[in-house]
């Protein structure tokens, strides 16, 4: 049934770096009836990549899916059956727009780790952190609108700014994340140009992708130039209790209730299947907030609700999130010791937290020009052209240690290591990149997707 | 931890028709930097109205809760615990942002029934249909657009048509449902105008709330309408499958799968729990709708579509689908019966299926003005002011007979009919209608929001 021709086609073309969302349309009789913004949805470079990287002998260092073996599955699948058997008419019904109570309670209770005190009725349920972005982004942007966001960003984020037809402002990061004086300078340079500043959308733990954390100086030094020049904070946190070696600094939220939009997630620190994240917003935000969900979707799933309420009210959840802490800890040290074996001189930042780290190339390689070539050679990385919205981050490449065992991350980085002396090789001789097309078997069925 | 003070006032100015999405904007120092859009986000009256009918006292005929009470809790639970052992890794973790293909095989095997021939690749899995309608609504309007719908309609469809700022313009019905001659002279008085028609919405089954059902003899008029006119069709179809004494005529999209976006639901025919509902679209359309739904929510849930896979392979869900049948028709027996004993010389439409009924009021009689009386007399219904995107349906009401048993239906229109009589001889007598407040005792926590 499905199309497999077209869609090998497509997803070449898309790894190749061609944008095709209107491919087709002259064969779409209704291509002028799209709103505007419909013309800026893409497929992300993320999306088309695991078309490619499906393929079992492919070490994938792209993906961002969580190893869930830890998972004490026994006992989840016997709390499920019986939150079916004696709550089933609840659990199969209908919701609150907002979100189930109990839950909401539980929530804040996780937040308290970020250094977050809520109230449960400023939280809303949301189908996972993703629909709290699209849902942010629906009520604060309009067409033109600027979002400032670091340099590199979450490739999920920058899909929705555009599809709200909003247009994002890169502002530089170092080891310690968002620069204070560099944010201070878009913002004074932007309305001197006249342009609306809408937020300013950061992650400011073991960030995706550049694997950074936000140091706990400059927190509050962030949040006090929002706060003067009067930027909304979006602040997202999938990661923040994944830290290495300890719990998360406090979030910017805790700094400035009235001031920050807090997005989190279950994805990461529990599993991504229920789909189940929130928003915590000043209160008058929040009321916008539960109407545009329940315009999007009336209510969020009760069995996901409920399901994730009982795990964190009857199990050691937080023993559970340090095992995954220890898991992506073992993970992300044999993929840096891995680094520093086989590719000496260059740079990439230490993680110590989360799933990703983000490395700069040699000079003069380009990393979606390299791609196909890695992907022949047996491993997937993702270019860092995705995490920009203005067409830079050719010059590095995001690598994710969450989800391949450590004996495959040191084979995928051996890999990888090839690939680039080649690509090295090839540039110093002819001084250019060559593009090369990747083979028609190197593509299977689209596996899944996520960023 | 909640704010019952405010939460009472904010419902009662509600249910009193007072539309205060904006209330309270001179506190929140984020008012100015809201998008457009985000100012026509409002609570629906149903939404309002289920604070007040929550109280145990009040017979509601005005919910839309299916009633799950013959569902097999306990063959259920025990699917849920096989589904989350043997496949927990792969329930708990992302999925595909079109949604997982075995479901999608599955749910065109649902649409046979409504004589749709479709192929998988074409159905996009949903948070809801409500989803689907929000998708849709985000890839086609623009501001100003006009979006065609019976009269009445959807109280759920007309606040996403304006969350995207678009504008309905409502088409007249009969009790064979759409009246072709209507939609014509709609379409050439509009493009007369110089206005810009996006989509006609329909529910052509068990409408909600009119409860009429559009006639085999008007679909392919309809259809050939909006084909010569290219004007596309949004097919929302929630309780085909819940026809008293049939299966359901043959879909819109049967006669013209180019031209028409389908959305079906499980909400209704199985349960709303999960979440999961779908579009079957045109395969260009289906593309804007799958990238759409990844920058809003990434994928569906897994375990939510894992579920109702399981659900639709291993149990005999049309056998599940004919125990509703017979109980809705039950109930809507119950209903008629009642309305026929107890209110005499009053209109109302005979639904052969579905939730609702729709009664005109006596003359001089308004629906919004009353309901704060009736539920003084412990009764609820919606008023017909709901579903009407401009102003109209002050002299109708919604009953629906879904959620309570039929001894409790009766009751509930033995009060209403004496509700409408003491309005009457009040109106007969002062020639106009006392609006009454609602005393503060009657407003408890906020129930389940579904419509």
């Amino acid at each position: 049934m499905r199309r497999p021709t077209k869609e090998r086609v497509k997803t070449v073309a898309q790894i190749d770096g061609i944008r095709n969302s209107d491919a087709g349309t002259r064969l779409d009789p209704w291509h002028g009836a799209y709103a505007s913004r419909a013309h800026g949805l893409r497929s992300s470079e993320i999306r088309a990549l695991f078309a490619v990287v499906s393929r079992p002998e492919v070490v994938s260092l792209a993906g961002g899916m969580p190893n869930l073996k830890d998972l004490p599955l026994d006992k989840l699948a016997e709390s499920a059956r019986s939150l079916i058997q004696r709550h089933g008419a609840q659990a199969m019904q209908y919701g609150s727009g907002q979100g189930w109570e109990p839950l909401r309670q539980r929530i804040t209770e996780v937040m308290t780790y970020d250094g977050i005190q809520a109230d449960p009725d400023d939280v809303v349920v949301t189908t996972g952190s993703q629909q709290a972005l699209d849902l942010v982004s629906e009520i604060f942007l309009e067409k033109g609108d600027v979002v400032l966001a670091e340099a590199p960003s979450y490739v999920g984020a920058l899909g929705t700014f555009r599809a709200y037809e909003g247009e994002v402002v890169h502002i530089e990061m170092d080891d310690d994340g968002l620069i204070p004086e560099a944010l201070e300078e878009a913002i004074r340079d932007l309305r001197a140009q006249g342009r609306t500043i809408k937020f300013l959308y950061t992650i400011p733990n073991f960030h995706n992708p550049a694997g950074v954390t936000l140091s706990e100086e400059r927190r509050p030094q962030i949040v006090e130039i929002c706060k003067r020049e009067h930027v909304l904070i979006v602040e997202d946190n999938p990661y923040g209790l994944l830290g290495f070696h300890s719990d998360p600094l406090p979030a910017l939220r805790s700094y400035n209730p009235e001031g920050v939009v807090y997005l989190g997630s279950f994805s990461k620190m529990f599993a991504p299947g229920f789909r189940i994240g929130w928003a915590l917003a000043p209160h008058a935000i929040r009321d916008k907030l539960v109407l545009a969900s329940e315009s999007a979707i009336l209510s969020p799933s009760m069995v996901g609700q409920m399901a994730i309420e009982g795990y964190l009210s009857n199990y050691d959840w937080y023993s559970q999130v340090k095992t995954y802490r220890g898991m992506y800890r073992e993970r992300s040290e044999a993929m840096l010791s891995a680094l520093e074996d086989k590719l000496p001189g260059l740079e990439w930042t230490k993680p110590e937290g989360g799933f990703y780290t983000w490395l700069k190339l040699p000079e003069g390689l380009d990393a979606k020009a390299m791609l196909p070539r890695a992907v022949t050679g047996l491993v997937a990385y993702v270019s860092g052209t995705a995490f920009y919205a203005d067409g830079r981050g050719g010059d590095h490449i995001r690598l994710s240690f969450c989800y391949p065992p450590p004996e495959e991350i040191k084979e995928g980085v051996r890999r990888l290591a090839r690939v680039i002396h080649a690509e090295k090789e090839l540039v110093d001789m002819f001084g250019t990149n060559v593009r090369t097309e990747i083979p028609d078997d190197a593509v299977s069925a689209p596996a899944p997707d996520q960023v």
